[in-house]
């Protein structure tokens, strides 16, 4: 928790910039028809080592070859196939959903950690520590059936602006990623998200951005309720949280839920490792690929000592097991969709 | 619980003629090239609303049209998909499995519920009441890893014998129901096994009896713990209920894992009402179906008052709100694919 204070922090210094632009683009992935697959990777060991890895795979002829049914692959998604600073994009969100809702409970003028939030007075909700940001995520994210949540959702990621790119947080995914999503799904990968994020919040947009269905998203949950009132059923979200899919909780989850193996985990944090090593365990070939942000230029550089996204036990296994790492600054012609 | 118990007394006094043949037989299902997609359907109401409703949906020129990714269908399987008498077969499995860990345990000789299973003592057994009887569940289900458990399951299933039937119980699907997956397929339906049975239990054979993949079964489940030794991770079942996914839990789990309300769902008993009753809500055109178990002479007839798959509020609901109730002696030319 002190992490994520030490985000709102960062946070806190950076809301200032905030306007309603911002129309949606869906960005291009490659297809089949293009001769390379992954256009915005440079030439070099990381795209070799996928490119082989694939044609491997899926040769028949080979001794690595996998079925269609066990090509399971796994992709974190904050700071793995979009951006994560200076802040978890869900946190921005949480923040405004708060001033949304400021209208309805005149209490917040008084109450913490509400009140920091409505005065943007980050040393006090400090003080509210990790009981606070729990009150402040559980009042943004609960209270509402899931067709409300999904609609306030959507709304935001069309109307929210990036407070220092000043984009709208949809545009800041990686394009090589889409194209290694693509070449995957070309190949008959099943591409799956699993996320630290909320499951309901990704959804509202993620099959949009990613082409991912809603079914192969994975995420945290807060729990819920079923009501059946006047012949009208209604799933209502509760404030306590139901699961935080994150470190052991990826693979235990990726076993509840899809109940296969993965073959191929990509993530770019410590928090992503327990999924990487239940993939490195898979009897198939298997692959395991690690982002990481060395572009302090085009996105943000950070590893071992970052309160967000912290790569330091990954990136020590990764060397040892000889596991595949992207060097963001090296390895990508461009970040993110626009600059094509 | 008392439920369970009464299970179990039936049970009891019908072990007694188990042996090891019964080869799996992989059912034949319809395919497209066959005029009649259900042909083991009988010619009547239940079936022409069935063919109605897919060719509504299915067809863009129709103010009922359904897109493509909508297309979710959920099953429950115990007596729906394939029968549920005179115990659960998970429960069936559960004791054969005590029994075949008893060597290791020595101390269950003397000890309740199992020295009960042991001496096929159902007096005792019912004493232990529903503390012994989760004891039983736990042993039989924890303390595996994933894949040793999923070995067990495989074995038990080509090697038990249904105690009145005489036949391995995966025969003991029905054809029916196994057209009308493969007609929702041929239709770009996603089918989906929503059950109260273990969602571990089901992914050992479900897939090879149902053509449905391992993703796309939701069922209950115990806690897990990941572990990572020597370089070794390990998925360990634990004695813990992690989630019930029965009556209020089937729709919160198909919205948390699926993240989409079905257009079509399939049930027998009122643990699956309130997943009718979600699926009802659709804004979309959606099918609810319900199997009204009426066949004494060939399956077994049940509903108001049966301990197992009680159908009572679900059959007032589904006569009051125009569903779909196959009546299974009337609407069924046959039952089991060896019937054929």
């Amino acid at each position: 928790m002190k992490k994520i204070v030490s985000i709102l922090l960062i946070l806190f210094l950076l809301v200032a910039c905030k306007d309603t632009a911002g129309s949606k683009e869906t960005p291009k992935t490659a297809t089949s028809e293009v001769v390379d697959p992954l256009p915005s990777w440079n030439d070099g060991q990381t795209k070799t080592a996928i490119l082989n890895y694939v044609a491997a795979v899926t040769n028949t002829e080979s001794e690595s070859f996998i079925p269609i049914a066990d090509r399971i692959s796994t992709f974190d998604n904050d700071g793995n196939l979009w951006a994560e600073q200076p802040a978890y994009f869900q946190l921005f969100f949480a923040i405004d959903r708060v001033k949304a809702l400021a209208g309805d409970h005149p209490e917040w003028k008084t109450e913490q950690p509400f009140k920091a939030v409505l005065e943007n007075d980050m040393e006090a909700l400090m003080k509210s520590g990790e009981h606070g940001l729990l009150q402040l995520v559980m009042a943004s994210h609960a209270g509402s059936s899931t067709e409300e949540f999904d609609a306030i959702v959507k709304d935001w990621i069309k109307t929210a602006v990036h407070p220092t790119k000043n984009v709208s947080y949809d545009k800041l995914v990686y394009q090589p990623m889409l194209e290694l999503l693509q070449y995957l799904r070309d190949n008959d990968f099943k591409t799956y998200v699993v996320s630290g994020g909320g499951v309901d919040f990704m959804r509202a947009f993620v099959t949009d951005i990613y082409g991912i269905p809603e079914e192969q998203i994975i995420g945290s949950r807060i729990k819920t309720e079923f009501e059946y009132n006047d012949g009208k059923p209604k799933i209502v979200r509760i404030s306590e949280i139901d699961y935080i899919n994150d470190k052991d909780g990826k693979p235990l989850n990726i076993q509840k839920i899809i109940g296969t193996k993965p073959v191929f985990a990509s993530g770019n944090s410590d928090g992503d490792l327990p999924m990487l090593q239940w993939t490195a365990s898979n009897t198939h070939k298997s692959f395991m690929l690690y982002l990481h942000h060395t572009d302090a230029e085009r996105e943000w550089a950070y590893d071992r000592d970052s309160h967000i996204g912290r790569l330091d036990k990954g990136l020590d296994q990764a060397n040892k097991d000889g596991w595949t790492v992207i060097d963001m600054a090296k390895d990508w012609k461009l970040i993110y969709p626009f600059e094509k």
